[in-house]
């Protein structure tokens, strides 16, 4: 609902849910034969998520297996993500090479697409914006929720008067990503000078980021009470992309030497 | 085509290969998601395999998870292993376990079933038999290159002679299998008081193996040369199990939310 909202065109976007198409875990298993274990030991998503006391299961070991098959399966060449996806890119390139050199070519090898804009956005404690870290704002949030969320970004204790530095806060990082070149020049200009306070900083965040996904909110509201159509947009996506899953999963069946 | 040669009866025992069972791959993700790390770093299996060179692949290392899927997802009471699997129906009820607790009653928890007397067979060189370790005596192998093995089974130095150990002999242990109790109580006479060498206590085991299995492989190549019929069993065998499977899976799906 939330791509829908923000105007993807599901005629020209195939939306499906990885739990409707389950040639994806079958392509998992096959693709961890090829996977040396050192490719996953060194994944950063693992290790950062576990140190900060999420549960080592298996599920999040093994994810990147997973993240690969839902790449491979659909033979993607290209693939928009931020900047801290880079290396699931390359895992899934490793993987897809290795298997291609041992059993002969069977997968596409895809590319990462990041745009530097907006490569990490930051969240409300200025890490990587993510719900693992508690750490978000929702674009489709409750409104006065968001609003108290993005109040209590974190900033340093600069008072009104002082002047403040832009690339150093938080409250800007998020600014940019809606702002026109001359409205980031002109807050860029009001930080440095000093007299403007970030409370007020965050109102004018606020500000934007509502002119921005207000109006999606409504279109988002409006899906959200039709989920028949939603289901369908789904269910239809789920069969376009069996479709294609199928036949690289017989491709990648045949290579091994199940037939 | 071994277990039907040996004689196990298709309208009792459904056969299937797990590859036309693709509910496998899938229950086998969920499942990956209450497997802690810990579980699958102490399996025995894992650690002996990489010790002997095996590549360290993501496959072998997330092998206890396929297998418990694979027992867990026809809801079986009873599994019949050797004693070197016992790990790995621990493995599966620990598994199984947290699953439950987790979502609900879902899985039947399984027990192993160990017959004392063959719980571990040694192979050519006293270690467990095992195809991975090439010290395997086939049972369907070709009938010369399988006396050559057995002729080639590592013993001590000792003379014709001299009075040896049945208990310390793997070609004793090997005989055991095939013997009454009576013939190996004979045997381990003879061992004890000297005057056998060991390569006539290894004929006398070929000759009990081709007794047993002369006329099993008479029954196989027939079954060999008669591949439609083993295909119609083992399609037939998928399309019950498939029905059994389908239904622990959507259990499991439900379980955890997907539906």
């Amino acid at each position: 609902m939330d791509f829908l909202a923000c105007g993807l065109d599901p005629t020209r976007t195939v939306f499906y849910r990885q739990s409707d198409v389950p040639e994806v875990t079958e392509l998992t298993w096959l693709l961890s034969v090829v996977t040396p274990m050192g490719l996953l030991e060194r994944s950063h998503s693992f290790k950062d998520k576990t140190s900060r006391g999420i549960a080592a299961s298996h599920g999040l070991f093994s994810y990147p297996v997973l993240m690969a098959a839902d790449i491979l399966i659909v033979q993607s060449d290209i693939v928009p993500v931020g900047r801290d996806q880079k290396q699931h890119l390359e895992i899934t390139r490793d993987i897809a090479i290795k298997f291609n050199n041992q059993y002969g070519e069977t997968f596409r090898i895809p590319k990462e697409q990041i745009l530097e804009e907006v490569a990490v956005v930051p969240g409300l404690d200025g890490q990587k914006m993510s719900k693992s870290y508690n750490n978000a704002i929702e674009i489709f949030g409750d409104p006065k929720e968001t609003k108290a969320r993005m109040m209590r970004i974190v900033t340093d204790s600069k008072g009104v008067a002082d002047p403040k530095d832009p690339e150093q806060c938080n409250v800007f990082a998020l600014y940019k990503l809606f702002a026109t070149p001359e409205e980031r020049d002109a807050m860029a200009a009001r930080y440095r000078e000093g007299g403007m306070g970030y409370g007020e900083a965050k109102k004018a965040l606020h500000a934007k980021f509502e002119a921005h996904f207000g109006p999606l909110r409504a279109k988002r509201e409006e899906l959200a009470s039709n989920p028949d159509y939603v289901e369908d947009i789904l269910l239809r996506g789920a069969e376009r992309a069996r479709a294609e899953a199928s036949i690289t999963l017989e491709r990648a069946r045949k290579a091994v030497g199940l037939e």
